[in-house]
């Protein structure tokens, strides 16, 4: 065989294995609503890189299929919750996570975000078991041989399918409060000197006080995750699994961890290799618009829009807050594009249109849009940046205050408060992101930002899914972390070993010159006595 | 103006900014021998990007410029040091790592250790004060109005020259004795419990006593790098600067890490996000052989080949050595490339031929080569990893030691110790490498994975060297950590204030219940009276 040929061989060898060519499948443990939103850009490119996707979902279930006309699989288990009962779960939770949840003094906060948290908790557990308990359609996965699962840990119970499957794991997580599942089942160490914990609203340059506030909440979510969060889990996967083990342990095992933010949005901090942030990655340039919406747009002349949606979970607010947010955009020079399901507010002005959808990544997208009125959810946010829009943010629960919180840091954005504001405060908001150049360069210098990767979020993302599939994991991207206790992770036992070692030697030399200096003293009594 | 006009004016905006196509002028501060054949690398892609690229260099200098025919310019400043002062200086030092270092104790390995670098420190040290108080030099180089600096922070001074230029600063690194650049200087925080120290030849999964020895370790080189090797840094850097500065101060300001190594070969660690991986970027895929060497090559037969090279600095070593050599490697079937420069051993088999040098790359990517012996320099052994060929390393000094360890402990490679090794000894770890198949294997797996990357790493290091040129910096992912104090970054002023509370409310408490129970005592004291 001439060198040449063997050469080619060597290359096919190698060449072969990652582009075996051949589609792979793709399990995949969704969650509702953005979380589905964003999850559902990346499996629609890995359907067009010809991979089998088949998404477990509940029979009652909000957002997934919703107008689905893709080639992702749907596989539906029984839920133990009927559609009534989720809608009026979720409808509860939202009220009391935005009308409550702010009112509450400090300690108020934590008790009510606890029960809030324990409620999510349940409900997640029950889908969980709804799925690993049916023996019918476990079977079923074991006989479909998938290649990986991909999972969103928010509500965990993928990890525990990727263990009783025996296969890969990649999870899509925009974050956890606290940041304990980063910390806890990711090993990732996040100084709290200067990394704020997720749902602090605290940015990365603190004062003292703000240390000792972001230390005190590190310590809070650590004790809450621990103590009440935790325990169920690890009861429901030893169950499930035979064996003593932990929620933390098996969300340790998952091979990459996709997180939805890039250091656009999000403060520096240490990060480790297997996590990669692939924030934005549901953006795309816009497209045109409906002739209705652009009519409307143009007719704005040089004022320019204002789009305005609370997301896809909130479509109506009070009565009273509807009639306080119209009267203040009614001031406005610019027209105004708001996403509204409720009953059309009494102060609302001529330059206001209500929608029931707007098409908003292709309204940021449009020349004449000067400013976003948003809860700040991350998908939004993403739109903003990824087409230089200033934001006014109006935090409504979760991601979302930390989100805003960033673009005001980060100048690019202010920040009014949804109950307490009135009609001025939101119009000097709005006035000011349009009328003060800085918000406008600064969501300009994100977007320089989010756009100069060296590869796009959608196909890093994709890349490493693919590269689990290629390679059935990726450990070599596993810190050893995983594999000691908490003590032995901070050395702790070898700092005591150390300590006791030199209080030893300490007591040694001690006693060795007391014993000295008392033979010392006695020959001299004796020699004194003779 | 249209829609579609300003939709394009918008993408323009953006885009005109990134890529706005004019070269850059790249300043470098390089460091001699391998350190520079790899840096030469990216300096070479970017000249044939049309940047202009001007290394500094000393008059005395051992690797630069040789045979260089490329638009690379060089400027070359009089230094202190004679070209035979030079020569002498590391021909003395390289004899002190090699023959006399790993004989010492555990004490008189550190105070040689220590002697070494602090030689090495002054070479250094001369070299910067010839640059920066050569003022025609700096009048030049300020007048050259440089977009980046690429320096490598082995030899301070490159950030010095980016403070004083007001220029941003690209480090290439492989890494720092006892990581403490790294820690200090980048803010990597690295917990010694699972990251072995460089320089400790230790493993990321270590025994209760490795664990103690490698925050020994950790301990000793900190205290060595900021007693002794930082303080005469920190004069001469204050003393140009005309302010109080420190040597880490100064690195802290670099905006982006390129790390020399990957993955496959380092044990995964926490990382920050300016910090990029990129080993093996001057790792090419084989070209044709002379015609010398592929006749005496495909003259092995079915056996194959063996490449051996002690690194770039070690042409030569002892006679005795090499007779033992040469008399090991006489017994093996295969025919072997010896790359070396003193006199022909005795004892060398008619299979062997010397070689004053091999063209490294090209034999180990040639199928007939079953294993490489090496030095375990990281330039060597990223070409073992990028063909998938086993190795045998012999390490001689700096990172050699870890390369080897980190290539035994992945299963693709043996170590031999250079002076107490015996011609049985390399004959058996050289047939161990050849006839266990496993460490073929091994040595694959690692090649896949390096091979499997979103990105080249030498595309990845010239993209974050053209984004801070377009950027004028990378500020978006520096840590907040380096504005903070040593004991703000670890929290303890906060833990401090948290323990000064709760032991306030503790004395308090027991306070007023001692005064409660005096009264409630003296009340019923009175009543009893009474």
């Amino acid at each position: 065989m001439s060198v040449k040929m063997k050469a080619a061989l060597f290359l096919l060898q190698l060449s072969g294995f990652f582009g075996s060519g051949s589609a792979g499948k793709v399990l995949v443990w969704p969650m509702e609503y953005s979380h589905w939103l964003n999850l559902r850009t990346i499996l629609d490119e890995l359907v067009k890189k010809d991979h089998e996707v088949t998404v477990l979902i509940p029979s009652a279930s909000l957002s997934y299929e919703v107008g689905d006309t893709s080639a992702i699989e749907f596989e539906k288990y029984p839920a133990s919750l009927s559609m009534a009962e989720l809608e009026e779960l979720y409808k509860d939770s939202l009220n009391k996570y935005i009308y409550e949840l702010p009112k509450q003094s400090f300690w108020g906060y934590f008790l009510l975000y606890q029960e809030l948290a324990w409620e999510d908790s349940k409900y997640c557990e029950s889908l969980c078991k709804d799925a690993v308990f049916n023996k019918e359609l476990m079977a079923k996965l074991q006989n479909s041989s998938f290649d990986v699962i991909v999972a969103d840990p928010f509500v965990p119970c993928g990890d525990l399918l990727a263990e009783i499957l025996k296969i890969p794991l990649v999870y899509s997580l925009r974050f956890f409060p606290g940041s304990t599942h980063e910390k806890y089942s990711g090993g990732l160490p996040l100084p709290p000197s200067y990394v704020p914990v997720a749902q602090s609203e605290l940015s990365d340059r603190m004062t003292f006080m703000e240390r000792v506030q972001n230390l005190i909440f590190m310590l809070s979510f650590d004790f809450w995750f621990q103590i009440f969060n935790e325990k169920n889990w690890n009861q429901l996967y030893s169950e499930v699994l035979g064996r003593p083990t932990t929620l933390s342990e098996m969300m340790g095992k998952a091979d990459i961890w996709l997180i939805r933010t890039y250091w656009d949005l999000e403060f520096p901090h240490p990060v480790l290799p297997n996590f990669e942030y692939v924030g934005g990655l549901h953006c795309r340039p816009a497209k045109p618009l409906p002739k209705e919406i652009e009519d409307f747009v143009q007719s704005s002349g040089e004022h320019g829009v204002v789009v305005f949606s609370l997301g896809s979970m909130v479509g109506a607010v009070t009565e009273e807050r509807a009639n306080v947010i119209a009267a203040g955009l009614a001031q406005i020079p610019q027209k105004v594009l708001w996403r509204f399901e409720g009953k059309k507010p009494d102060t609302l002005g001529s330059n206001t249109r209500l929608y029931k959808w707007i098409p908003q990544n292709d309204l940021l997208g449009h020349p004449k849009t000067k400013a976003f009125i948003t809860h700040g959810g991350t998908n939004g946010i993403y739109e903003a940046i990824y087409h230089g829009i200033p934001v006014v943010g109006i935090p409504l629960f979760g991601d979302q205050f930390d989100n805003v919180v960033h673009m005001k840091t980060k100048g690019a954005g202010v920040r009014v408060d949804f109950l307490t504001m009135s009609s001025t405060d939101l119009l000097h908001a709005v006035k000011t992101v349009i009328n003060d150049p800085s918000y406008k360069e600064n969501a300009m210098r994100l977007s320089r930002i989010h756009h100069d990767q060296p590869v796009k979020p959608l196909d890093r993302a994709v890349f490493w899914i693919e590269f689990v599939m290629r390679h059935k994991g990726a450990k070599h991207l596993r810190v050893a972390a995983h594999d000691l206790t908490w003590y032995q992770y901070h050395s702790l036992d070898v700092l005591g070993f150390l300590l006791a070692c030199v209080l030893t030697v300490m007591f040694v030399i001690t006693k060795c010159c007391l014993l000295c200096c008392q033979r010392f003293t006695k020959s001299g009594k004796k020699k004194k006595r003779e």
